[in-house]
């Protein structure tokens, strides 16, 4: 199974129209083929100086591949025409560190000092690794797939720090190579993996009881395969209390315009 | 001729005591081989956002490698031991824009809300090069490398904005292509080249009058290359017109204890 437009969308125009107008309020793995979807994380702007330090010093979890103007919607450097309040299909808001609602849309919620920044996603390496003939078992069992509290320790920044959330998929021993390989191309989408095999040397209990998402059953023939999740930054943003943040809810990701193979997330007319 | 420690010192850590101390206030090109050696930019927290987000727009001539908290002259994601008000050799201050002296220390002009910016450096590439066999004919003539203004854009964030900055080095022609690939794999050192021959095409009126540095006669077999350059920010933070930023003097610069080769910089132990 490859990734496909299950939406039936021709252009990422029409389907960032249909975002913007509330049709469309779904996931968005399969959507926009081959360009660069992005976690969303928006803060008042006197939390982002702090956030921005914590993700440059965990580039791993926390790759940015965008930052807006305060107050501003747009997001120029993604694509000509973004406004972060209306074209994620649907956001999770946290006051003071406590899930509140999620909505699709954040018109209401905006703020004169909000800061978006745009971290870079999973979906991008799944993709070239299916492209490859490298199953993703969740993707074949239609699951979310499981993500993990560790004991990796992160670089803090600011009011920001805690421990690295790792996403898994578990692989054929000899595919595990060649998915290094092809992971370490997309540094900004988490790049390779931070580890391979036995969970416990990285802090996790039970491979069966993910803390986000839903189980994956390795196989005999399968090695079980972490990469660091952008989930690591909404857990700091939530740690740290800070009084609103709005960020994309699972899988609901912003659309950019940007090619998964740009060097640089810089979009250009 | 390819670079060597030319100062005579054994490790980083000899180095680096030399240089706190004032003992060693001389440029650092040859010195700590295989050590990114960092652009460094120091400016009141309340512009840092603003410049961050400048930088994170232009990778190309801004790649941020570190940042430090606010207040705090360490730099523990570029070394265990780094103090940025002592540990480069020279720097530079600007008040309002304007140049207003070069100093060995900057303690005493220390405030309580600075924030650290570090950026990488020509010396990562150039060093890659010269290792690869390919002449770089300002270091053989002991010059300065040229600099030029260009009328390439730069995406603006906040108040900072402008044109590109380049430095221009003269190659053989067979030696661009491999020249290309070496530095594209330094993406935080300013990558792959973004201009190969005609300077008009970039908005240069004249090779042999560059605003920064030295001119470097071009050979009839070689053609002028262009990357983009760290002076681009200093531009950026002084047209802007700041109350104080302080960087390094030109080729003073942060000898850090990251690997040139290392995929992130983050110091581990």
């Amino acid at each position: 199974m490859t990734y496909q437009d299950v939406a039936g969308f021709q252009t990422v125009a029409e389907l960032r129209t249909a975002i913007r107008s509330g049709a469309f309020s779904g996931h968005t793995a399969g959507l926009a083929p081959g360009k660069l979807q992005c976690n969303i994380a928006i803060m008042p702007a006197e939390y982002a100086l702090d956030f921005m330090r914590f993700c440059l010093r965990n580039p791993r979890p926390c790759p940015i591949v965008g930052v807006g103007e305060t107050g501003d919607p747009a997001m120029p450097t993604l694509g000509p025409d973004i406004d972060i309040r209306h074209d994620l299909p649907r956001y999770r808001l946290y006051r003071n560190g406590q899930f509140a609602e999620d909505v699709t849309d954040i018109a209401a919620h905006w703020q004169d000092d909000m800061v978006t920044v745009a971290l870079g996603c999973s979906f991008t390496f799944e993709r070239a690794l299916m492209a490859a003939g490298i199953p993703m078992r969740h993707v074949d069992q239609n699951l979310t797939v499981p993500m993990y509290r560790t004991s990796l320790p992160l670089e803090s920044g600011g009011m920001f720090g805690g421990t690295m959330v790792v996403s898994m998929r578990p692989l054929r021993g000899g595919d595990v190579p060649r998915a290094v390989e092809i992971c370490a191309r997309y540094p900004l989408a988490h790049g390779a993996p931070v580890h391979v095999g036995d969970p416990s040397a990285i802090g996790i209990a039970a491979l069966d009881r993910p803390e986000w998402g839903e189980a994956v059953r390795v196989a005999p023939d399968e090695v079980p395969v972490f990469w660091a999740c952008g989930v690591t930054s909404q857990n700091a943003l939530l740690a740290a209390g800070i009084p609103l943040v709005i960020t994309h809810a699972p899988g609901h990701m912003l659309i950019s315009e940007i090619d998964e193979d740009a060097a640089q997330p810089i979009w250009k007319p």
